[in-house]
């Protein structure tokens, strides 16, 4: 089924994604407002109908990590993933921290397996969390692949393919892998993807609409525990995430401390170029949202304001305050400014 | 004298930063457009009129640490830096690294002053050259004022403070320091500075338009080495710039990269929330640009297509394509898209 194809936002490269974004985030400075961030975002329903929309609902973007949980479908579907524990499910859509809670567990998975680092094709990244950064630092030691933010769902990919029986290059768009993804990707969305981009970690990313993303956020967040295998193994990944806010991204990240103080309400992840989704069980709501500029601040902003309006999130929060409306501070941490929603948004 | 007032853009708060911003970088994945940035730019002739324009030449700005120069204006005037060399005006206008050669000469000039880093108010900073980082890490140390970005800006104004007699607290707005930077300021800019802003280093930022900004910049490019005291300070200042890029910026950095490619050409400035400006002696023009959302990279990648426009930088050289117009790589080195200027600007 396609849909999201309309004369104002044709899926076909025609637009560009600031076509129709509204002002979503103020960044002020002495009281004035010294940058603004324009965006998308939709909320859909468990039918996957729109609720509420801001900018143009049928912008086709990226969602670059935000649809890890969507990539690991076809992992959980194939049966391979039965005997993995939430854990494991929380890793593989992470965008983790390169911290050793997050390398232990890759490691250990991946031995489970009888494979090693040598055969992900994330490539390697110098960790953000500090401990482990710092460790490096101090021995002299170059980051390896487990180290890289999205080793998690390549481990999930080389189980998928263990199950598949494809060569090695996991990440090639024609590998059986990769194919399944999209099949997924396409049913869950309920659009065909117009295109596909290379991440970051090298897999592919398949383009949708920030409808089309909200979508499958909102069968995610209506799936039914004893459901089919497509709706068991939604489930499963989103109380996984919401179970280990820690492995999803790590200690002061956004998704980390965001979860945390909605206390297991939504599980919601970032994706690189400022794009947020979130999964919201209790309502059977399902939320995307694009910053056009791809500013992180202002997905997290944005984020936590659509969170607060839906009632999962206390806007009194620390973790949420950090992001929208608390005091930001200088290097003297005296007091300069703050960040709000644009009059309109949220 | 006041200008940038008109009904399109009061200076008076009432508009917002993003009104009139036009398209000015987009970034590609997969040949599509992923991110945009949107922007204001204005070019200036030696007379302060507009050569060009992008967006909305009036539109009100903090031009953060891309005034630097200006702030060290009074200090020069007062003829209390008639000793110091090159080196200590291109640290004085930097936005450094934190490296051992801005911290030595930092901590050289505050000693030869009498004074230490307790005398200064930017804060602590951890610096973001990597050697300095890692000694700090491996040492258990933890970062000082020397190393905040702005320590060099810093240790002018207590210099300047020597000369005017003022307290300790040089940072507050109304300290002789501050209130001789506000006139040089709303003198070169040829504007009432509307409002201002407390910034990272706890300095005050006085707003101006993007046009006061690049009118600045073009007083600076057109003085005269032999003119009053002003335009002598002007040359002093652009062309220590220039002569020490390493100074300036630090290892990696565009303005370090991108002043070495321009051999002398120019010298070139960024401010927090994705502000540059350029003062081009040679052609007596002066350049400011503001990203709406604060984008570094568009900043970035905007001031470069602004100089090879200007013809002192050369749109192949690896400083250039880094920023506009290169390959983007991914973990694994793989190209996955790229950096462009947006249809109609530059």
């Amino acid at each position: 089924m396609q849909s999201g194809q309309t004369d104002a936002h044709p899926l076909d490269g025609t637009a560009s994604v600031n076509v129709g974004a509204v002002p979503m985030i103020e960044v002020l400075r002495g009281g004035q407002v010294e940058s603004v961030h324009t965006g998308h975002a939709v909320i859909c329903g468990p039918d996957g109908e729109i609720v509420a929309a801001w900018g143009d609902p049928s912008a086709v973007i990226y969602p670059r990590s935000s649809c890890k949980m969507l990539q690991a479908l076809p992992l959980l579907e194939s049966g391979a993933a039965d005997a993995l524990t939430p854990a494991h499910l929380a890793l593989a859509c992470a965008s983790h921290s390169g911290g050793a809670i997050h390398t232990d567990l890759a490691g250990r998975w991946l031995a489970d397996l009888g494979l090693s680092e040598g055969d992900l094709l994330c490539g390697c990244q110098e960790p953000s969390d500090r401990s482990a950064r710092n460790g490096l630092i101090r021995s002299d030691a170059a980051p390896c692949q487990l180290h890289n933010n999205c080793s998690g769902k390549h481990v999930g990919f080389l189980m998928l393919n263990q199950r598949l029986g494809g060569g090695a290059d996991y990440v090639d768009p024609a590998h059986p892998v990769q194919r399944a993804i999209l099949q997924a990707f396409e049913d869950i969305t309920q659009e065909a993807s117009p295109w596909f981009g290379i991440d970051g970690c090298s897999a592919p990313n398949f383009a949708t609409s920030v409808t089309g993303l909200a979508r499958a956020m909102a069968s995610f967040a209506a799936a039914d525990s004893e459901g089919n295998a497509r709706e068991r193994a939604a489930v499963r990944l989103h109380r996984a995430m919401a179970a280990h806010p820690d492995l999803v991204a790590g200690q002061g990240r956004a998704c980390t401390d965001l979860m945390r103080a909605m206390d297991g309400q939504a599980a919601i992840k970032f994706g690189a170029e400022a794009v947020y989704v979130a999964i919201l069980p209790g309502q059977k709501l399902g939320i995307a949202l694009k910053i056009v500029d791809g500013g992180v601040r202002a997905a997290e902003a944005a984020i936590t304001a659509l969170l607060i309006r839906a009632g999962v999130l206390d806007a009194a929060h620390p973790a949420a305050l950090a992001r929208l409306g608390g005091e930001m501070r200088n290097w003297r941490g005296i007091s300069v400014g703050q960040i709000r929603t644009a009059a309109g948004f949220a």
